[in-house]
């Protein structure tokens, strides 16, 4: 058969290494060619030597004429701002379009332009005419949009947690669409591979924080898709940390539940939405999640509980914010998009400890 | 000048090295006697061998009638359950105790059988009659009752992140009283110095995850301070985690604001309640505040936001559970009851990075 | 094509679910059962979250009548002691047997009483008559061996990173067979499963320390793997040293280089000895190479270097403890004997960050 | 009695700020002023937050003609090429100078200049003449000799750590003085603070690596100190490695033992050279010495150990990277400067976990 070919933009990033470390065993993939800014014509074994003798080709300047461009799909693992001047390029020649960054995760001009204006960018969209075509990347949510689309914009890895975590409780009723709370807590290398004071070892060893309180670019596509499944507008209060790991993500989630509501009728509603679901494993109160338990895999870890005390819902949402919060994600819905099982390639446990 | 003589039970715990590596150098103490249950007869310096040198004194077993006892103040440095069958030997004889557990926290039998029983204890006290007398050892909330009192239990290391980090917005009627809601994140030397599964390295590494999900015990005190303060019962929402650190809280703490209450207001609430508290740092928004700030250190540091979509009050709270959490503010007590200026031996920034 | 029925007996412990992991996805192996002797019927994925939907087998106890036992092979994953008294059961049966103890290092009494003298266990060999069948199970020392042999005693970790990276320079004469140094590095996964005040989290969260200086028992085997390579009894200086990351080893290698020995004859050994082998990376002068590269892999990392001023020769020699280490290199074992592509179910390249 | 007035330049880096954290406690000591090149006129403490309310004085440009200059003694914490431009001011002004970095380690030009080439910079000193005055400022071989000097170059983090490990057993001829290894292993701080790729939070978790391998710069300085010592000129073998911790240096070092030696006649020379040591702790074979006995204090602990099998001398050396490797070393450098107590403002233990 076959084999897909693909292009990756942004190889040598976090996002971009993710994504070789998965295509490597993907049974049904070749890469095409590495696209980067930097270290171009190294090969990407240099830069990461864990992949030597697994992939050892050269990093291309993505203008460079002799850089391949005969693939079926391209990822653009790529900071915000990239992807939207490139992307119309690939789909003119029916090629595929999934995108790690913001760029198309909003399909209408002004919500892309809110999203902008809070992450310090340029609030215009380089391509709008473009936007109503891409789909938001969450396979659990929108897969059949996915399968049909050209144009996918990957979530936030703060986002994928947030959304899985709480969508069975908002869309079942069970809770008071008010007053929800995510406290999220983040490894470090959600921040991607650049240098930076707050991220030197030293400074990070034993350090953990809130930051961006009350303003992460993430809270937008978390509404979004919580107001669309739920019907009415919704507005969170969302709190970012980071703790000092490399991989991992937990979401606290809090919302009043509703009267009436209990453990059977929450478990019910997950089970109801997730029941098939290739990469969710619920769990019941009093069951200890920890992120080790998905680290290095695609998997979301979800706990429920109910403090009846205070009539609160709490979920803890656990996922790897570089696999299912990026680049497992991304392959998952690659595998949707080109019609092949969606768990091809994706089906590790990570390793413990 | 003649010192004070203490004497500490518990000492090889890491709440008792922790308090000797403070009166090491406080200028107006003498350590008595160290006593444990455990490495009787060995030198303090062959079990932690960073105080070779500073402190050599042997550990003696309580019980040991040659141990000395001629004591100003004893503390307990010891889980629930053992200072309550010992204070009233020291109390007859004049002597004050400080208890880091959960024995003197509560000073009416039952609040302290609801307390015990949530930790899995004989819910009886084993001596009720001493309890009234006992004072919760919080000096920002009771300074003047710590210096009249002899017998002092010292709170709680989530107690005191979430009772400082929230007295003053409560107090002062900037937020709603219900929907409190404390997200606490803890340091694994918070879990004591017992080898378990749950905190052996492997396993802790790059492992974070939250625990006793609507049940950790420090719910009561917190409760029961917040219900004192505002005159009316408190319910709130507490869920602690454990990140793969050694030392730091951070309580991210969320309430309903009331209308009307801006920066301005809540920063006056603050400042009215803190001005001259010499262990309490209140930064504003935007301010990004680490763990590290405050480890090694006896201070709490504030950080002050509002999320005005959402009529959100978040406050961040930050201390080192090993020291505001628990030897250094025992040593600010007994500087309260000892009558001598408050902040001796505990002016220490601590070290960065 | 029938697949191999494997047996895992200590299937709980780190070296037991580090083989599950990769079982998982060997194409041309069954879990016929696992085994233990804690956590008896509880699914393994009830201990370790991160196999669930994986592998979800109970854990039996050994002795248990009702445990399946037609298997092909079966895997020791126990500690020193046990495999000893179980081995010839399953060899009376034509089951093959891989241990990862040092019960099956030594093929002879005498040199497994020098050994277990050093562990404190006793003298004697359970089962000696047993012994001269064992293959010491490092495949590119004794490829062809392993793969006649029904019985395989797994290296230990420390001597899988010090023989690998050193044999080489010894077979090719370029050093001088005396003051050779092993100087080695380990994360704390080498310690095991079992908690223990030294590799409680907090008190190994910034600490690092040698350990048996002058008495490791890892000695021995390296000493006679390196003594039948050169032909003449070697004696070796090794230290270990533990260091705080979870996962890696590190042995930096000191020997004297004989006369007229550089960097070309000694990458030209490397490249002689190790040219075709699957799993062994050799680098060069100034590359640095990070524990990172071959973590979660089976693969060994070799960086060469002399230093032309005092003579020495520096190897710097990298592995996963629990992989090339552990249960990767035993699978690599069962591969040899059972006559499949010997790289089968270990081609992967770990995760970075 | 008059405070001492202490300027520091380079007073925004680890090494500044190592330093202000001792001088606030110190008794006998007022900051004069603290200079950098970045963060102007910003209060350190807005940099340092944990120095908050303990030093709030403002970062002064060291060019600017406001910034105070009526200083007892100055402390350049600034990298290679910074103090040599600087001190002649300082000096003819009768101000006494303490260096961090390599400018004064030497005390003739070519001693420099191969040290300069080593570390890629312009072999000539600024300033040659001034070079014959300097003193290596490790106070346990050179305490005379710094009281009367008005110029100290303080020693690099790894040379105090190998230099104090093994002079004793070399002045007292106890080992050969060929083949001498020393094998350093150091936390990340020891790189300072400017953030790289190397020391990035996501790619230095769970990652140890040997770097500089044969060409690490302090060999110059470890390698005059024990040809001073020991009378003849002695040539070492140096590997440095980064371990992913903050703080603590373990060298680990390997010599020959002639005839004769045992630990008794070790012992002897140990306690002959360090007997009187304020901060030397000297231990026996089999006691575990691990960086959290050392980390946030001025100690080296040493322990001393005899391979019979191979003649070797095995000594492992821990110390505090930015304490007696640095800060704290220079303090005790300036008390002894200063003629006051060798010990002032250096007495804590640290803390414990």
């Amino acid at each position: 058969m076959k084999k897909i070919r693909v292009g990756l933009i942004g190889a040598t990033g976090y996002g971009g290494v993710g994504l070789i470390e998965l295509l490597i065993n993907h049974p049904s993939v070749t890469i095409g060619a590495l696209m980067a800014k930097q270290d171009i014509n190294k090969p990407i074994s240099a830069i990461y030597p864990h992949l030597k003798g697994f992939c050892d080709l050269p990093v291309f300047d993505p203008a460079d004429p002799d850089c391949p461009d005969d693939f079926d799909i391209v990822f653009y693992a790529t900071p915000d701002g990239v992807s939207q001047k490139g992307a119309r390029r690939w789909l003119n020649k029916g090629v595929k379009v999934i995108d790690y960054s913001g760029d198309f995760r909003f399909n209408d001009k002004d919500s892309y332009a809110s999203y902008a204006a809070r992450i310090g960018k340029t609030k215009e969209h380089a391509d709008p005419d473009v936007l109503p075509s891409a789909v938001y990347g969450l396979p659990e949510l929108h897969r059949e949009e996915i399968a049909k689309s050209d144009l996918v914009g990957n979530p936030g890895c703060f986002a994928v947690s947030c959304i899985l975590g709480f969508s069975p409780a908002l869309k079942s009723g069970l809770i008071d669409s008010k007053d929800i709370i995510f406290d999220a807590k983040s490894g470090v290398s959600g921040a991607g591979k650049t240098p930076s004071p707050t991220f030197h070892f030293p400074a990070r060893y034993e350090a953990m924080n809130a930051y961006k309180v009350t303003g992460h670019q993430h809270v937008y596509e978390i509404e979004r898709e919580l107001s669309l499944l739920s019907g009415k507008e919704i507005k969170i209060t969302f709190t970012p940390h980071v703790v000092p790991l490399s991989r991992g993500i937990i979401a606290t989630i809090y919302a009043n539940i509703v009267s009436n509501v209990n453990m059977e009728s929450l478990t019910d509603a997950y089970s109801s939405m997730y029941g098939n679901e290739p990469f969710i494993r619920v769990f019941s109160h009093g069951e200890i999640l920890s992120t080790t338990d998905v680290r290095g895999s695609n998997f979301c870890n979800i706990s429920l509980n109910i403090d009846s005390r205070t009539g609160k819902l709490i979920v803890i949402s656990l996922i790897d914010n570089l696999v299912k919060g990026q680049a497992g994600n991304a392959l998952q819905n690659m595998n949707i998009m080109m019609k092949i099982e969606e768990t091809t390639g994706l089906m590790y446990p990570g390793n413990f400890p």
